[in-house]
């Protein structure tokens, strides 16, 4: 990663670095700039001093701060301007100390991407499927859960990612967990500092997640074929072994492109030849519009590939539940470190899911939602085309949200804040990218959890606050 | 910590460290001891190289080694055996390791001494609560959770504290994690790298927990007046700095004791003298049978005591709910670490609780649950005093779990196995020691999951048990 230096002239940081304490210094250097950021110490849009300023007044290596500043512009926390230098980022950046904030007000028509149409939870499913549980459940159910998660739902699980998913998955390998959020958590531990390539644009919750645990993040490019996977030699080359590369091949996030065959094929071969991991992100799988669904390549290496999946998308996210298919040589590590982040996951609620995916309104669920979020995201792709002028959506083919590109580059804050006063909530897509693009025609749009008369309005709205500017 | 440090006639370790990697040496020396005896490839009873040999060999300080042999001494996968050398714990300690294994069979009468009664899960309560909030719950309750805590849980859990336990509680400054294991891990984070003093004997998976994130442990004696707080200045003065004491004052975990006012006393006045913090884990503070419960100590010092509650002992480990109650400045830092390790609870459940606490379903099942268990714990006494002539029960006046002294000591792995031949389960007192006590005249005994006939019988089953040695 190509980090600008910055200039001398930057502020007093007030860093302390503790050479006798257990944690390297590049961690309590990164721990530091972050605190100082989210404390508001360094204030939005403040230059940092330049790498070579910063590193004689610490008396560490330049390295040393260069990959500090790297590791913050991963994580959105600074932000480089070209040939002007490194920068604190706007305070509503993607960090994770801003996501940790309750959002002031939501805005009414929040194209927000990351949910599902939350008025369509299941809930008197999701009440008989928890009945059934606290009916049925023996007594010991109510102990310690089994950290790998509860037998039934891993049972259940593997039959439905046999069938709908080509994953091979057998419930010795699975491991439930917390939501996507915890997998790559405990994925994070179990590949212990190792280096990840992740698709750039991606998501900057998942890099801060995985960055916390010392993982050392690369951007792999992505381009309308997805991620650019003949680019891990020279990136390997320039960086160090690359031991894992993280995709989300069936609909990348945010851009929504296919993974080309030709390159899925051909990441499956790099991690045969490197002993590479592939972290298959299988997100939004379940929603497939025009295009047959392409099998998970978990299917083809089950020995190489980590499957990932959710209920974020298809039922909730406030459930935390998501599931890890592992090679089975990283069976026992990952379940040592859910052991000890928190013993496991809750077992009713476990229960109840296999009761729902068992007993088949699962998948009732997704087919009645499949048509929903089709019939919205036609009233987005109609809404663009009569209140944006020189717009077009892509990435439609499958998930719960598009890229909008306006035909212009605009300011990504000054639109999210002029959408905002409009009470549209907008995401722009120039903050997906590790080095964060403040200018770029991109936006993310979620469309599932708003009925069509809402995105209607909503991107009429839009349309009026790209006037504003 | 005083570590033996072995013979040099070891075996070969085969371990490498990676000079690069971003984890450091020592980090690196522990994972791969602990992974060394997880996978078996270090025998139980083999006996560890010499601290020198193995610096030598690895080309690493002897400091080094000892304090990684120190560390997993503390965790348990290595015992001390004064003047013979250090060894491989046997694989039934009380690990991480160990624990994530299924227990092959649980004993008929097994007194583990983590659990309430299961069978007494109040299963319509808890549905009926499920119902209101699946009835009641707006729909954005479905997306993703504050990582804070739902804020109706946050506010029943401050209510309740302020008038059972005396705790100064805001729900500003809750943070709700997945259990007691999830909020040890999350103050391990929070205090990064910081040098915690726990009670010794204490509870092994806590300490592997706290190890995990980078603690460093060093042990508080217990004796019958609870830690031996006057100790921490000599602690201090041979380990370092203390930045942090882990202590159970209302019901010492394991022995039972309670924390005496003196002692209480002069621990708050440690951490104000020192900014020190206290965690004030108050496990089983609802279950008192024959003196007025002490309030917690954290309403004396608001600012310096972390409490930590959970549902485990009132209504279900399974549950995977907790608490803690944090002085303001931590807030942000744990709540950070929360987001970043799983991004909050699962909100249903939180708001259940909150519907049983809120609505007094949680103190009707308390006080049903206190006549129980006190029946259970009296059954106990009159067993012990019948089938174990000689011995005498301990740290019974509170909790759901007695120590009982046998009159002489025995060899606590023998003792077990024995035991479990007659399908009884009990825990020796000598592995909850961090240098752990291979023979010694104590058993932590739980009763709260056990009915009367059930107590009387296993107690007669490990009196035969005790002959058969």
């Amino acid at each position: 990663m190509d980090v600008e230096t910055g200039t001398s002239s930057g502020p007093e940081l007030l860093l302390e670095l503790d050479r006798d304490a257990r944690r390297g210094l590049r961690a309590q250097l990164e721990d530091g700039l972050r605190e100082a950021v989210r404390s508001g110490r360094l204030a939005a849009h403040l230059r940092l001093p330049a790498t070579r300023a910063l590193a004689s007044d610490l008396g560490v290596s330049r390295r040393l701060v260069v990959d500090a500043y790297g590791q913050l512009l991963a994580e959105g926390y600074l932000v480089a301007r070209h040939g002007a230098g490194t920068f604190v980022a706007d305070a509503a950046g993607t960090s994770a100390a801003a996501a940790a904030e309750p959002r002031p007000s939501v805005p009414r028509f929040d194209f927000f991407p990351g949910f599902p149409d939350l008025a369509n939870f299941p809930r008197q499913a999701w009440l008989r499927a928890l009945r059934a549980t606290l009916r049925d459940a023996p007594d010991r159910a109510f102990g310690y859960p089994d950290p790998r998660g509860a037998l039934e739902l891993r049972r259940a699980i593997a039959e439905h990612l046999r069938r709908v998913r080509g994953v091979v998955a057998d419930p010795e390998t699975i491991v439930v967990c917390s939501g996507a959020a915890q997998g790559f958590f405990l994925l994070a531990r179990a590949l212990d500092g190792g280096r990840i390539a992740v698709e750039d644009p991606g998501l900057p919750p998942h890099r801060a997640i995985l960055a916390a645990q010392g993982a050392r993040l690369v951007p792999l490019p992505v381009d309308e074929r997805g991620a650019r996977v003949d680019d891990l030699a020279a990136l390997a080359a320039a960086e160090g072994p690359i031991d894992a590369v993280l995709v989300t091949p069936a609909h990348q996030s945010p851009t929504g492109v296919a993974l080309a065959p030709p390159r899925r094929a051909a990441l499956l071969a790099w991690a045969g030849e490197n002993e590479g991991l592939v972290i298959e992100d299988d997100y939004d799988a379940e929603y497939r519009y025009d295009r047959a669904p392409l099998a998970a390549m978990q299917g083809l290496a089950a020995d190489r590939v980590v499957y990932m999946g959710t209920v974020s998308k298809t039922l909730a996210p406030a459930l935390r539940l998501g599931w890890l298919v592992l090679p089975a040589r990283l069976v026992d590590r990952v379940v040592s470190e859910k052991l000890l982040a928190d013993h496991g996951c809750a077992t009713i609620e476990q229960l109840a899911l296999a009761h729902l995916i068992a007993g088949g309104a699962y998948d009732r669920h997704l087919r009645q939602a499949r048509r929903r979020y089709r019939a919205r995201r036609d009233a987005l792709v109609e809404a663009v085309a009569r209140h944006l002028p020189g717009a077009r959506v892509t990435g439609v083919a499958a998930g719960l949200h598009a890229i909008v590109r306006l035909g212009q580059a605009v300011d990504g804050m000054r639109l999210m804040q002029a959408a905002g006063r409009r009470s549209v909530g907008v995401y722009p897509l120039g903050y997906a990218y590790m080095d964060v693009r403040p200018v770029d025609d991109g936006l993310v749009l979620g469309y599932a959890n708003l009925a069509e008369p809402a995105i209607e309005e909503g991107i009429r709205r839009l349309g009026r606050a790209l006037e504003d500017l």
